[in-house]
């Protein structure tokens, strides 16, 4: 059976997931819009701790003070009513043609200009809700065609543009990080910082980088064909997996956002080991939200809509179980040791080690045996059997 | 006619390029041995300026002192004799089976150790031969199975072992930097650093992060549906574009290495006009070594292999005379201008404009029309258009 | 300078293509409806002689008689006006959240019922508008998971409903041929008959497979990394080239509708190589008409839509005329020649020749020197750069 | 725990599975050569009932008879020891330099001649070891260039050649069918008949259509990003699953050859659910050899090869037993129930109803509520999720 999702389970969902009306490029919606205090109600009801959302998502694009202070209130009631938190918010620059060139990096300076405005506002709104995370998917920012997007000038203006809010943040003593969420393609045909590594080079190159980390989301780095627990793997350990986006993708294609689990589900059993218990090398990993970032397909009702979001959960703590008796099984500890994965651990140098002490080393290359070393087996076929059998409950 | 290449290019061709024998996963050698010194009077004759090489390309695996001189010598020779000079050298942690889980990364520790004596053994080769360049490309470190690599332990070692090599060209007063080769699989299942992205991080938290840069190879972002115009872009404005593999590649399949132009030919338009003249923004880019990384078809013989290195030269002298008169035709200005290509090198925020400033400016927000906004068009299209009309030939 | 089209040129665009409003999966519609009555005349305009439909994009869903009627005489008088015709009308079975699950396979037999009927309206309105073919383009015909469609039982269903039409146009007298548009995913995650050859199998099962043939989609192949020269060689091969959709995709991903040319242009010049000429084994091959299916660019507004309906026949015309003279060089004959491409034609057995003579034939096999046969080179990549250089106007 | 195989279980290995010496484009082979006699005790011991070859594997390539005849008495003793049978043989028409631009479509006719007659001996074989199926992999059937390949004139001789090896079997008496194995690319740019569809398509432009059926590889389909199950649905409702490859592929990359259900677990599933039970439609499916092709990984030694091999097996039979279960849950009956998949067995037309009966029925289209309709939720989630529960042994 699978364990039920509880607030200590940090699962959080987007308002926009279980929202989607399911409008798709080739299709219309298929359902009516839902209410944000329902949402609050019901994620609530399924065990979520949190909930997050696009400034546009909750305000209507371009509404007055007075609606707006409406639709806060509505929200704060439920967020109150239920105990649900809002862990993470972050601003709509791509639905509106205004930013159809990219918001921070248009060719356009005054829709660059405006694309900040409406960040700063979003900023504001985040922290009024108590928001650590504020995360930035530039997914206008790209193009089509190489000759005309200036990628280098691009990225300057993107630099500025996460200059300034940090800055901002910092004077107005905001206690909020920001969270780069890359994506290859899609809606743009190349989308600039399109994988976890670009990210957190240009994050490297900011003024503040300790403000800003990422927000991978699993599809979008699979949909570059690449293994999304190595590009998470890297992240933590340049320190900078501030937040993230569960959900399912079967292969480089369109970005599917399936429920988490129903796409590549060996790669989401170690996802989760790496979250839950450190992955191969041990050690805890990531405290902040397990988000999901999903949309509910579009042949679902309302009431295919919250089951898709328990499944979402039910899939995650399955694996969290899977994971925890993997890592205690004496077998698989036998066989780790076997394939030297804690080998990796080890310093290649001694302690105190230098070029000058590795060269005088004659062990270590004149007299090693490469033929018996290469000849040696790894045995990581036998290991990922194991990994399999128990993901499958097999053992 | 397409120009003919002289040394003036820049054009220089790895040894194991012209030199493969053609053997791949399904198929033996279609090729004889390529003797190293007719490489480069071949080269030379051909318009090239370089030859590049790894360390077991010139000099066979555990070849002992006189063999390695024996062969140093003749090389030498035929550089003499032709003028052909080594930009780069490189090490192979790849062929032989004892690096059959890596290098630097390799579960086994003393396989590490025997990787780094190799690599310092190379790098003094390098030096040696008066090479700039030392490239690092980590084909095998990397994994099939998530639970056989512990990924962060992993970058934990790859870092020492770049560290190392740092530390020891500065000890030896080497004017050498090194440049990371991105892949993101094959012959792993995925490599670490897949991308140059990820690369551009990693080398972000070196000891010595000026001393390695980047060696980005045509085909391999491909592989990964990536943009290399745009990746190379990012990689030059963070300043670590030291060294480049040309080639071709059609789409997201295996490593195709074909003659540069021979793939996404477009894009390689877009690549050469980044590298001559800036790309869009202008401005000089690059002017490294112009080095191909290809493998000339298994269905050539020598007179094949030759005609594919003299067509990777002519291809890039193509597009580069295209890019010109590209860059210098009034209709394109235009059209760039219309396009608004330009404008994004101008800053967002006005001199010395923080947010306050921005924030109070009310011609950004509040009165911003951004329905006329979303209705102007960039005409992107039509400057596409005129690109692929001068890739043609026909304007 | 590239030529001026003319409707000998045969031309033509889907109504949807120019049309398009630029709403995409994270975007609003970034242009207001275009009339078809001005479509029709700017497209005559520009040299196309035939713009193209789905039955909702002329007369909107559900509209009742009059307003459908008035639609019709509107386009009618239009079509009389400027003499363009109609090649091909198809159905949307896919905007309607009806079809979410599909048209013809639906799991609903209702919605089943429904698709047809709407079908064979749409073929009664081809047929009215003097229509030869009509296309089905089944993308909601699919699944996201593989327990909740029984394959079979949905490729039952397909044949149901395409036998059904053909038995409608034969009871009518209609002289209408039925073209299959194939597509691997999106909008679903895995569509029915997924490429070119899948709807090629699925068409040798029908009860008239005769009256049905291929419309292949540039992208739609490449979205799946396959070369779509050699599908629509194959389609020509089994004689079901019916029509086909000309555009632009750079890549495995999601499906982008570019400009013909602005995606893999060296596969764009074999394809109209194919087209015009034959490709390399020569002779007439495809008269239908040369069908744009694109979408311009959600950065355009209305004259970048109309400058990018020029860019497509500007490109293919341009195609047309690098492929006329690299045929007619000598050099590319003798090359042709060197890499035996010509030699394929030739059937491998002798005239009369059977199983016993070639067994009998030493000189096949036992006699046969395949070392020598071996080492033989092809010289294709020379081959290739004769194109590449005829495609770059460089010859 | 997983069970263990028997020979009733009908697995089957390639021999050059296990015997694979790990040479990868990148690196020199890792294991010594496996002698085919121990080969047959080995699988015999682990349960499989059948071991598979190409020519080349058992008996060197131009051996004379008298090596010839050694080497298959050895073969055949060993299988009358351990009872081990012989399904399935085909011939290598890939690894020797002659087949360098294909086999049946080489360019050069001569190459084409002994291509027939290396596969004519290798049927003669086939025969001689009581085989009922001749593969046909025609992996260096292909091109790079486009210029270089006239495709329709390479079907045209791919149709000689399958026509003339069905003449063949015919003629000698021989109960041998043919199996064609389609895949995308590698180590060729483009294979000709590149997927399950092409493949099918081609076979029904055969002389002799009821002799040859399909060889699908798991790999090979999820090369090209398409749905195995999907694919392999298909080839059995065209009646031509004649035999399979099981093996795992982890996304759109190089033909990586993983243990079965070392990929995409949830699409093994899927495929496994469909040979044994019929799929979503239910019903027997496939009686034939459950063939491992995959290659064990280049880190392991002979111990991790055989654990391999058996980590096929258990995989396969686990996702048995998880099938069986999800099949016989009340729970997902009623699910399947709900999302009307067994609905689409159900013919769309009334039994005698014709396109005039349907035309009449107006509840069919005019008296038909499509919001409703659109509105009303097909469940797929939720029977996913149950699928991916039982799939985790979690019910």
């Amino acid at each position: 059976m699978a364990p039920r999702p509880t607030p200590a389970d940090k699962f959080s969902f987007g308002l926009w997931t279980v929202g989607w009306q399911a409008r798709d490029p080739f299709g219309d919606a298929t359902r009516p819009p839902l209410d944000a205090v329902e949402a609050v109600h019901r994620l609530a009801d399924l065990g979520a701790y949190g909930i997050t959302f696009h400034d546009d998502d909750l305000i209507p694009f371009e509404a007055d003070a007075a609606v707006r202070d409406a639709h806060l209130t509505r929200f704060r009631r439920a967020l109150d009513e239920t105990g649900l938190v809002v862990p993470m918010v972050t601003t709509n620059l791509f639905t509106h043609p205004v930013f159809k060139d990219g918001g921070f990096t248009s060719n356009d300076r005054d829709v660059r200009r405006y694309a900040l405005r409406k960040a700063l506002r979003a900023v504001d709104l985040a922290a009024q809700l108590g928001a650590r995370t504020f995360v930035l998917w530039g997914g206008r920012e790209g193009a089509e065609y190489d000759v005309a997007k200036d990628v280098r000038a691009a990225l300057d203006r993107y630099r500025e543009a996460v200059d300034l809010l940090c800055q901002y943040v910092v004077a107005q003593g905001y206690e909020l990080r920001f969270a780069i969420e890359p994506k290859p393609n899609e809606p743009r045909g190349d989308i600039l910082l399109p994988t976890v590594g670009h990210a957190l080079a240009f994050i490297a190159t900011l003024a503040r980088p300790e403000l800003v980390g990422l927000n991978p989301e699993v599809g979008h780095e699979q949909m570059a064909g690449l293994n999304v627990a190595h590009g998470i793997a890297q992240a933590l350990w340049q320190g900078k997996l501030f937040h993230l986006d569960l959900n399912g993708q079967r292969g480089v294609k369109y970005d599917q956002d399936l429920v988490f689990g129903h796409g590549d589900l060996l790669n989401a059993f170690a996802l989760v080991d790496l979250l839950e218990n450190g992955g191969p090398g041990g050690g805890p990993a990531y405290d902040g939200p397990r988000h999901f970032d999903y949309k509910p397909s579009r042949t679902e009702d309302r009431t295919g809509v919250w089951a898709s979001a328990e499944a979402n959960m039910r899939t995650y703590l399955l694996l969290k179980e899977r994971a925890a008796v993997f890592r205690a099984d004496p077998e698989v500890t036998a066989a780790l040791a076997t394939s030297r994965v804690g080998e990796l651990a080890t310093p290649t140098l001694a302690p105190g080690e230098t070029h000058a002490g590795l060269r005088a080393d004659r062990t270590a290359f004149e007299e090693y045996d490469v033929t018996a070393a290469g000849a040696r087996g790894y045995h990581f076929v036998r290991l990922n059997q194991l990994a399999v059998e128990h993901l499958l409950g097999a053992r």
